[in-house]
C-alpha cells in the first residue's frame, strides 16, 4: 500500500492527476463513477471505502495490459495486440502481408553487422564489377555501327575508360579519407557546393538508381535468354517478375548481409577471371578458336563512317563501366575498424579486379572477332564463353553466375534509393512518407516507388540494356563530378588545418575535371539517343524537391513557438453553432455536445419551406431548451450558402472568437444508406473546411435501440 | 431611445440574451468588447456610456443588411446575396446556369394557373392524342408480319381498342369524381389497396413517364425524319438534342401553360381531322388516289401464320393508343371551377377527339392498303398525308405539327415523372434529394434522372418506336388496373354514405377487369419481344423504394424524440483526446480548443522513434502547460492503431463519457500542398468516423503569418 501511494505521488508530479479530483476543483459534479479514478495513461485505481477524500486506495494495475505496457508514468508501450486485423478483409490483408514479408520487427531489433575487407568487397564490388558484364558490349555495339574492322579498336577505348577508372578510384580514395561516416554525391555537394549542387547531386543519383535496377536486372535476364534463348520473347515479363522479387525482398528487410553477398560475387569473380586466364593463356599460345559471327547480322545496318563522335559514343557507353564505383565511399561505416583503410583497400581491390576482368574481356573478343548480336538475343561474354568453352558446365556457371550478381547489383539501388530518399525527405526535399519504416524496418514507401519506377523504364525500353544505357551513364558522371568538385572545395576550406591539401585538392580536380570531361561527352554523343530524357528530368526533379522543401520550410516556419514556454491562451469558450433541420434526437445530441463545449450556442435552421419552418418554431417552443435558435430563410431553396454567410455574419460581428460549427452526422450501417443521408452535411463540411477560423465537430448518430450511445440516452427524455 | 429598450425586452423573451451577459453571469471574464452586444439575429447594439449595466445604448439596425433581412426576433432571410458566386470557377458555372435557365425564383413567386376546357383539353389531352401518330403504324407493322392481306384487319383490331378506350375513359370520370384533388394511380392504389399495391403503380407509373419520354420523342423525331429523309441517320442524335432541349426547358421551369400547349395542339387536331375529313370525303366518293407500297417492303420477311397470338400482339400493340389517358384525372385541381365537371368534359372530348382520328387513319390506311416502312423510314402517317394531299405545305404542316405534339406530349412526363418522384421521396420511398426544388422552383432531381433515363433508353433501342412498344404498353395497363381496382374498393368503403355505389363499382369493376385482360395480353404477347425487361425491372424498383421506405422510417423512429419537451443531458464537459506529433503552433491551437470546451484533456504522442520521443519529452516539461502528456510508443511504427487502441482503453475506463478527438488539420492553398500532409489525419479521421461514440473535432491551420488566426495569436508566445 505504501508503494502505491508512493507512485500515486509520482503520478501526480507528472501531471498526471485524476480527472476527476480536477472535475472536484473545478467545482463540478462528480459523476456516479466518484469511486472509480482513472487516469489517462490508462492506470485504474478503485477506492475501497466510500469515496471520501483521504482514503486509502486499491489499486488495479495495468487493467488494459492486453494492447499496452505501462513503463513509467505517461508512458505507454504498445504491444503487437494493437496491430491484430479486424474483420475478414483486414485478415486477408495481414496474412498476405505477412507471408510476402514476414513478421513485423520491433523498432529496436534492428541491427548492424559490421564487415571486414572480403566480405566488404563482396557487398560494395557487386554493383561496379557487375558491370563487366555488359561494358564490353556496349563498345562494341557504337564501333559496329561503323564496320567489322572497326570493333579492333574496342581494346584502345577501354583502356582509356580503365584510366578515367584509376582517376575516379583515386579520387574516391580521398572521399572516403574525407567522410568516413559515409560521403554520398549528395552529402558532399550539398555540404561543399551549396543547396542547388546537392539538388543536382540527388537528382542524379535517384535517377541511377532506378537506371541500375533496370539496367541491371535486363543485363542479369539477357544472361539467362542467351543460353535460353527460347525465353529471350518473355524477357520483359521475366525482369519485371526479378524486380518484384528483389523488391518482396527488399520490404522484407534483406540487409546487405556479407554472407548473401560473398558467395556470388566471388563466384563470378573466380570463374569469370579464370575464364579471361585460359583465353589469355590460349592466345598466348596461338591456341584460340576460330569464331564467325553469321553474315547476317551486319546485312541490314548502313555502315556509319567512322567518325569522332561514334568513337566518342563508344568510350561514352563503356563509361557505364564505373557505375557503382561509388558504392564503396558511401558505405564506410559498415567496414571493422579502421574503416577507411578497410575501405580504400577494398576500392582499389575493386578497381584491380574489375579492370581486369573488362580488360580481359575486351581483349579476348577483339581476338576472336567477336560480333555483337544486332537483336541483343545473345551477350558478347555468352558467345566469348561459348566459343573458348563450349557449352557445358563451365558456360552454365558464368552465365548463372553472372545473373546473380547483376540482381545483387539491382539489390544495391534498393538499399541506396530508399535511404537516399529518406535522407532528402528528412532534409525536407521529398515528402515525409519517405521517412516512415515498414513493417520490417525498410523504407517502404522508396522500396516501393523505385520498384515501380524502375518496372516502367524496363517496360518502356523492352528490356534493352543498349537502349537504357544512353539515359544511365549522365546521372552517374554527373554525380561524380559534383562529388569531385565539392572534395576541391572541402580541402580548400581545410587549406589551413590539414597539411598536403593541396595534393588531394589537385587529385580531386583531376577527378573532377576528367569525370566533368566524360559528363560532357557522354550527354552530347547521346544526346539524341536518350540522354535528353534525363537532362530533361533532372531540372524538373530539382525543381520539385526545391518546391517541397520551401514548402515545408515555411511550414515549419510558421508552426515554431516563439518561446518554448508558449502559455495556451485562457480558454475562452467558443461560439457554437448547430445547424439543426429538425428537432430529433440527433439534434439534441448535437445540441448537448455544443452545450457541454460553450454556453454560447446557437441552433440555425435554414428553411426553404413556409409549413415546415412554422412547424420547426413550434416545436422549439414546446421544446423549450435554452439554446436560441435562429430561423435564416432561403427564398431561393438553398441550404449551404445561406448557413455560410449567416457565419461570415456572426464572424464579423466578433472576429476575434472562432466560430465552432457542430454537425450532427449519421454513420450508415451500409454504404448504400450513405446516399441517402449527409449529402448536405458533407458539401458543408467540405466548404467549412476551406473557411478560416472554423473549427468543425462531428457528432456521429447511429441507427438503431441498441447502437444509442449510452451517455446520451440517459438525459434524453427526462 | 424608449423603442430600442421595448425591442431589446422583446428579444430577451424570445432567448436572444446577449452572449456577453450570458457569460456575465455564468462568472466569465468580460472581453474587449464589452461595449458592444451582440447578439445571434445579428443585430448589433453598443453600449454609449462604458459599459456599466442599466446604461441605455445606441443600436445600429441591421448592420449585417446586405445578405439578410431580419423579419422578427431570431428569423433572418436570407436575400439573393448570399448566393453570389465566388471565383472563376463558381462564376464561370453561375453564368452557364443563369443562360441555361434563366434567373433563380424565389418560393413565393410560384404561380397556378387554373385553365377551362379548351385549354385544359390542350394541356391534359396532348399525351394521349399524340398516340395517334403512331398507334395505327404499330397495328399495321404486327399485322404485316402475316401477310398485306391481313392489314385488312386493322380496323376491328382498331374498334376493339376504341371499346377499351371507351370503358377506361367511363372508370377514370368515377376518378375524377372520387378524387377530386388529383387521382394518380399511385396515390388511389396506396390509399386503397395498401403499399404494396402503390408501390407496383409508382414503379408502373416511374417506367411510364420513361418511356413516354423515349416514345414521343421518338416518334416525334420519325416525323420529321419522314419528311426528311436525309436526317434519318442522325435520328438518335437528334432525338437526344431534342430529351436535352426539353429537360433544359423543364428546368426553366417551364410549367403547363394554357397557351404554350393549346396552340400545337388544336393545330394538329384540326389539320389531322381536316385531313381524316378529306379522305372519308374522297373514300365515299370513290376518288381516292392510288397506293402501292414498293414490292421490295415485303420481299425479305418470311409469312408468319396469321395466329391467334399474332392478332393479340397486334392488339397490344395498339393499345398503345391509351396511354396518357390518366392525366386529366391527375390533374383535376388546375381546372376552374367547378373542377370535376370541367375535368369529366374534358375527358370525354378527349375520348371522342382521339377515338376519331385513330378510327380514321386506320380505316384510310387499310383503304389505301398503305405498308408500313420494314426500316421505319417514313411514318404510316406520312405516306397518308403524302398519298392524299400530296408533298405540299399541307404534307408539312401535318408532319411538323405531330411533331410538336410528340414533344408536348414528352413535355407531360417530363412534369408528372418529378412530381410524382416528389410524391413518392415525401412518402420516403425515393432518396429525399427528389423533393428538392432548384433555382427555378422544378424538382431539378427528377428532370435530371428522367431525362438521363429516356435518352438512355432512346440511344439502347437507336430511337425505333417499335422497339420501345413493348415495354411501354405493360406498365401503362398494370397502373389502369391498380387505380380501377382500387376504385373499385373506393365504392365499396363508401357503401354507406354513398348511394349509387353499386353502380359506381360496376363500372369500375368492369374497367379493372378489361385493364387487367389488356395488361395480361400485352405482357404475354410482347414478354418476349421486351416486357420482359419491365416484368423484371419492376419488382426490383418496388424492392428498393422498399427498402429506402424501411430505412428511412427507421431512421426517423430511432431520432423520433419520446416526449416533445425532452431536456437536453446536463452538460458535462467530454473527454478529450488530442493527438500530437510536435508541439507547435498547431498543436497549441488545438491544444488551446481542447482547453476551452473541456478541463480533461490528454495530449498523446505516439512514438515511433526514441531520439525524437526525448525531445518531445524534454519540450513539453519545458513547455510547462497543464495539459497531460500520454506518450504511447509504437515499436512497429505504425501510428494510427495505437491511438485507436488507447482510446478504445480509455473509452473502457468510462464508458458513459463522450470521447471527442481534437485534429490539427492543415488547410492547403495548393491541391498539391495537401499530398505533403494530413495522410495520417485523413485515415484517422476514417477510422474515427466509424467509431462508435467518439466526436471528431477538425482545428485548421492556415500557412502563413498573415493568415493566422488572430484570436489565437493572442494567447500564444504571451
Amino acid at each position: 500500500m505504501a508503494e502505491d501511494s508512493q507512485d500515486h505521488s509520482t503520478n501526480s508530479k507528472a501531471g498526471f492527476s485524476h480527472p476527476s479530483q480536477g472535475r472536484e476543483a473545478g467545482g463540478r459534479p462528480q459523476g456516479e463513477n466518484a469511486n472509480r479514478l482513472h487516469s489517462p495513461d490508462l492506470e485504474e485505481k478503485q477506492l475501497l471505502t466510500g469515496g471520501r477524500p483521504g482514503n486509502r486506495y486499491v489499486r488495479i494495475v495495468r487493467p488494459y495490459a492486453r494492447e499496452f505496457r505501462r513503463r513509467a508514468p505517461g508512458h505507454l508501450v504498445a504491444t503487437e495486440r494493437v496491430l491484430r486485423p479486424r474483420g475478414p478483409f483486414g485478415l486477408a490483408t495481414e496474412t498476405v502481408r505477412r507471408v510476402l514479408i514476414g513478421p513485423r520487427l520491433r523498432t529496436e531489433q534492428e541491427k548492424e553487422e559490421r564487415v571486414g575487407k572480403l566480405k566488404g568487397l563482396a557487398i560494395f564490388a557487386s554493383d561496379n564489377i557487375s558491370s563487366s558484364a555488359y561494358a564490353t558490349e556496349e563498345v562494341m555495339r557504337v564501333l559496329a555501327l561503323a564496320s567489322l574492322g572497326a570493333l579492333a579498336l574496342s581494346v584502345p577505348i577501354t583502356l582509356a575508360i580503365i584510366i578515367i577508372l584509376a582517376i575516379v578510384v583515386t579520387s574516391y580514395r580521398q572521399v572516403i579519407r574525407a567522410y568516413p561516416n559515409g560521403g554520398g554525391s549528395y552529402v558532399v555537394a550539398h555540404e561543399n557546393l551549396g543547396a542547388l549542387a546537392g539538388l543536382a547531386a540527388a537528382a542524379a543519383l535517384l535517377t541511377d538508381y532506378i537506371l541500375t535496377v533496370a539496367v541491371s536486372v535486363s543485363a542479369g535476364v539477357a544472361a539467362i535468354t542467351s543460353a535460353f534463348p527460347e525465353l529471350f520473347e518473355q524477357r520483359v515479363l521475366i525482369s519485371v517478375a526479378a524486380v518484384f522479387v528483389v523488391t518482396m525482398l527488399n520490404l522484407r528487410g534483406i540487409r546487405e548481409s556479407g554472407n548473401v553477398f560473398a558467395t556470388p560475387t566471388y563466384v563470378y569473380v573466380v570463374a569469370i577471371l579464370g575464364l579471361v586466364g585460359f583465353g589469355l593463356f590460349r592466345m598466348v599460345t596461338g591456341s584460340l578458336p576460330a569464331y564467325t559471327a553469321p553474315p547476317e547480322w551486319l546485312a541490314g545496318q548502313t555502315a556509319h563512317p567512322l567518325t569522332l563522335l561514334l568513337l566518342l559514343r563508344a568510350f561514352a557507353s563503356g563509361s557505364v563501366a564505373l557505375t557503382g564505383t561509388e558504392a564503396v565511399s558511401n558505405g564506410v561505416p559498415a567496414f571493422k575498424p579502421s574503416e577507411v583503410r578497410n575501405a580504400q583497400v577494398v576500392l582499389v581491390m575493386m578497381g584491380v579486379l574489375f579492370a581486369s576482368i573488362f580488360l580481359g574481356i575486351s581483349v579476348l573478343s577483339t581476338q576472336l572477332a567477336i560480333v555483337p548480336h544486332p537483336e541483343e538475343v545473345e551477350t558478347v561474354v555468352s558467345q566469348l564463353t561459348r566459343t573458348l568453352v563450349g557449352i557445358g558446365p563451365y558456360y552454365y556457371l558464368i552465365q548463372f553466375s553472372t545473373a546473380v550478381l547483376l540482381l545483387l547489383a539491382a539489390n544495391t539501388a534498393f538499399n541506396g534509393f530508399p535511404r537516399l530518399a529518406s535522407v532528402l525527405a528528412n532534409d525536407g526535399y521529398l515528402p515525409s512518407q519517405f521517412q516512415f519504416r515498414g513493417d520490417r524496418l525498410a523504407f517502404s514507401v522508396g522500396i516501393v516507388s523505385l520498384s515501380a519506377l524502375s518496372a516502367l523504364l524496363i517496360v518502356v525500353f523492352a528490356g534493352s540494356v543498349t537502349s537504357l544505357i544512353p539515359l544511365y551513364t549522365v546521372g552517374v558522371f554527373l554525380a561524380f563530378t559534383l562529388s569531385q568538385a565539392g572534395l576541391v572545395r572541402h580541402w580548400w576550406r581545410l587549406r589551413g588545418e590539414e597539411h598536403g591539401w593541396r595534393q588531394r585538392a589537385a587529385v580531386n580536380t583531376l577527378g573532377a575535371v576528367a569525370t566533368g570531361v566524360v559528363a560532357v561527352v557522354v550527354a552530347g554523343s547521346m544526346f539524341m539517343l536518350g540522354a535528353w530524357m534525363v537532362l530533361v528530368l533532372m531540372p524538373v526533379l530539382m525543381a520539385m524537391m526545391w518546391a517541397i522543401e520551401r514548402h515545408y520550410r515555411a511550414f515549419k516556419d510558421s508552426l515554431a513557438l516563439e518561446r518554448p514556454n508558449a502559455r495556451l491562451p485562457k480558454p475562452e469558450p467558443p461560439h457554437v453553432v448547430v445547424p439543426v433541420s429538425r428537432l430529433d434526437k440527433a439534434a439534441l445530441i448535437a445540441l448537448a455536445f455544443a452545450r457541454s463545449i460553450s454556453p454560447d450556442v446557437t441552433a440555425v435552421h435554414v428553411s426553404t419551406d413556409p409549413e415546415e419552418e412554422k412547424r420547426m418554431k413550434r416545436r422549439w417552443e414546446q421544446w423549450g431548451g435554452e439554446i436560441p435558435l435562429v430561423i435564416v430563410e432561403s427564398p431561393y431553396r438553398v441550404l449551404i450558402s445561406p448557413l455560410m454567410a449567416y457565419i461570415d455574419a456572426l464572424d464579423r460581428q466578433e472576429p476575434k472568437r472562432p466560430i465552432t460549427v457542430v454537425l450532427s452526422e449519421f454513420v450508415p450501417r451500409h454504404l448504400w444508406e450513405y446516399i441517402l443521408h449527409n449529402q448536405t452535411a458533407l458539401r458543408l463540411k467540405i466548404r467549412l473546411f476551406f473557411r478560416r477560423n472554423t473549427i468543425v465537430v462531428d457528432v456521429p448518430y447511429y441507427l438503431g435501440g441498441e447502437n444509442e450511445p449510452e451517455h446520451l440516452d440517459d438525459g434524453i427524455g427526462e
